[in-house]
């Protein structure tokens, strides 16, 4: 077999733990140099390969590739941006394939979501057609853990073990003020069309009815009323009231929130998140001291919580991936398929990609109580294990340590720049 | 010397480590069963010495006593409650001094800020002079770090480690995410007043000029026009770029910019929350996609990243105060005083508690450079021991364990309960 050389590369939303998989593709492509040359990375994403602005892992030493377990964010860029479909997208295959020809591209590795998982099957089906045999594979990652056929998304257990704490935490604060101060406290998570980060902030509370934590995701529509009456209830049982909140949360009409406003304050709708929405809705009817939180971004790079479960499943899809690869498999991702809950155990198996792409993965109703306010048990055996260890990162003068990559570019090849239209 | 009681209890908002403090006091005092009988805890800070409402600490074991030292929020519960002060408060002093008597408490401690050191401090002057002598100590914490006299607050080195990890995460978040998609971030913390936990954040980049973090504080006026300035040079320079911004930022004419609303459009105000309003300015005047996060509560109760100095911080000044009772002295704060930055030495004093209470200490304007943006090094001496090491709590299940307290009460003893005019 000709010695071909690795492109592996980073898309949509980052995580606490894509560059464990990047980890996981370096470090194996190197344990295999009988069949891989170097490994590069697009930088940006399918974008750096569309403009030949390569970056060259070579020149990372095993230590910082390894620095990698521990760093959040995507170490190599990430973009937002699709592939045309044919026939209008033929001239970003036909330059896709002059930089994986100029590059020797053998393996393509795309470490993202459902729409990436589409990326990586256009690679793998279209560029053999116009001339040049590639393997390509989807890595998943998605703090959002809509990924269909894996059980769990990689990504989404730290984000999941983060929230969760930050709930039980928060909730310790709320105890201590509500006697005489603050009564409820609303904590916007992401998650616009499904609830699963939502719901693992069910983990923060013991199972038991009515208790003083609600989840409010988008698979169930808000109901004002409904809502009103069980957070006053929650006040006069317990003295105070949690909410975890999922920003894509709806009303029955199908508007979120955010688009409608809670209050009918126009303007609102324009400043996104839906917990000051809620907070504001709460003390006008209620008339208590609200406090609330939006997450945003410090929700899916807080590595310094990450579950080691997540970390070592975020590994494993990026060893697979190039394993996979070398055994000649292609337009596959592997996926997590989970075979016991307590003992947790699972393993890697690839999927085809036209089963996964550009289609989601929603919470199901069964993880929810009745009144939809609640996990049920089913759901905490789902969720327990992929938030359970943790996995530490370095610290030095407080903070914890990233690996600090050198990204060297790949001299680039071809002759022209890459125009495109869109 | 007679055996007497100890009450102890907490006010104010609370912190990540308020119970390390509780931890000290409550060990301490029963290191010296010659001079201590049992440790009180008032339920809800102030409010339950008035209410008779008192828990018997004795009921719990050593073991969980320790856990205090991992458990964030309020264990005994909070209030927020100034005392009414003389002539009006008689009342409630001479229903404090029935209480003290009845339940025979000889010492005092308070476990707040500078609100709370003139509640510890009308205790220690005024109750004997209503005939029931007793050892009055504040304990310092606050996560704004602004009490007086005291070189930081217990609580603040907690948060400051919190939202600097944050903020050095999020920002691989955005770097990796800024090509194609969002190219600034706002963080909000807390700092309704002072700006102490924004600049704490300063610390996630290391120093250097035109850096692509920006700190706001209330300290300094936001000047709209200055500031969209910088953020589009930062754009331009790093392709990012991030904020973190206090709660309180003001306008030169002194109003909030969450009273005054930043781009004018009436009702933002009574949502709170000042990230949204900078995040919808960038839009709108720079046309850029932001992302934007409100901490609140989380930032306060994040045991889980608490800071190793801070801890032992809050256990000592807890601990000194029980001390400083038993040599007899009241009507004091045992403080921090730094005596070296590097390597970090400190001590405990005593303070006296009119010099502190009901003032707050600034963030020195030696501490940003003179364009207002970043940390000055002199700032980043001071702060780096501050949130230095780590003091991981135990996990089980993949989320923080908690010390679970029986809170048993204590019989009541006087016949009447309190009612008081406010």
């Amino acid at each position: 077999m000709p010695v071909q050389n690795v492109l592996y590369a980073q898309s949509g939303g980052v995580t606490a733990t894509i560059n464990a998989s990047a980890c996981g593709v370096i470090e194996t492509a190197r344990r295999n140099r009988e069949r891989i040359g170097r490994v590069y990375a697009a930088r940006n994403g399918i974008l750096g390969a569309l403009h030949e602005d390569l970056i060259d892992t070579s020149a990372e030493t095993a230590n910082t590739i390894r620095a990698l377990l521990h760093t959040p964010g995507g170490a190599f860029g990430s973009c937002r941006y699709d592939l045309p479909a044919l026939p209008q997208g033929r001239a970003h295959f036909e330059r896709l394939t002059a930089v994986f020809r100029a590059h020797n591209i053998g393996y393509f590795f795309y470490n993202g979501g459902n729409g990436s998982a589409e990326t990586a099957h256009q690679v793998a089906t279209i560029l053999p057609r116009l001339g040049w045999p590639v393997k390509s594979i989807a890595v998943p990652k998605t703090i959002d853990n809509d990924i269909l056929r894996s059980d769990s998304s990689p990504g989404f257990g730290s984000a999941a073990k983060y929230v969760a704490t930050s709930m039980h935490e928060a909730m310790t604060d709320l105890a201590s003020m509500a006697n005489s101060s603050t009564k409820v406290f609303v904590m916007e998570v992401m998650g616009r069309y499904t609830g699963w980060i939502a719901a693992a902030c069910g983990l923060a509370r013991p199972a038991g009815k009515d208790g003083p934590l609600l989840l409010l995701v988008p698979e169930i529509h808000f109901d004002r009323k409904r809502f009103l009456a069980a957070v006053k209830y929650r006040i006069e049982r317990h003295g105070w009231c949690a909410i975890a909140v999922a920003e894509g949360v709806k009303l029955r009409d199908g508007r979120r929130l955010t688009q409608a406003g809670g209050d009918g304050i126009p303007g609102h709708e324009q400043l996104g998140g839906v917990a000051p929405i809620i907070a504001a809705m709460l003390r006008s009817a209620l008339n208590v001291k609200v406090h609330w939180s939006v997450l945003d971004y410090v929700q899916r790079s807080a590595r310094h919580l990450a579950s080691a479960t997540d970390v070592e499943q975020a590994y494993a899809v990026g060893k697979a991936a190039v394993e996979y690869a070398l055994a000649g498999r292609s337009n596959v991702m592997p996926v997590i398929r989970r075979r016991s809950d307590k003992p947790y155990r699972w393993h890697i198996e690839p999927a085809s990609l036209a089963a996964i792409m550009n289609r989601e993965k929603r919470l199901p109703r069964s993880f929810l109580s009745a009144d939809g306010w609640r996990l049920t048990a089913r759901a905490r055996s789902y969720f327990g294990p992929l938030i359970d260890g943790e996995a530490w990162p370095p610290f030095a003068g407080g903070l914890p340590v990233h690996a600090q990559l050198k990204l060297q570019s790949v001299p680039r090849k071809l002759k022209s720049a890459f125009r495109s239209a869109d």
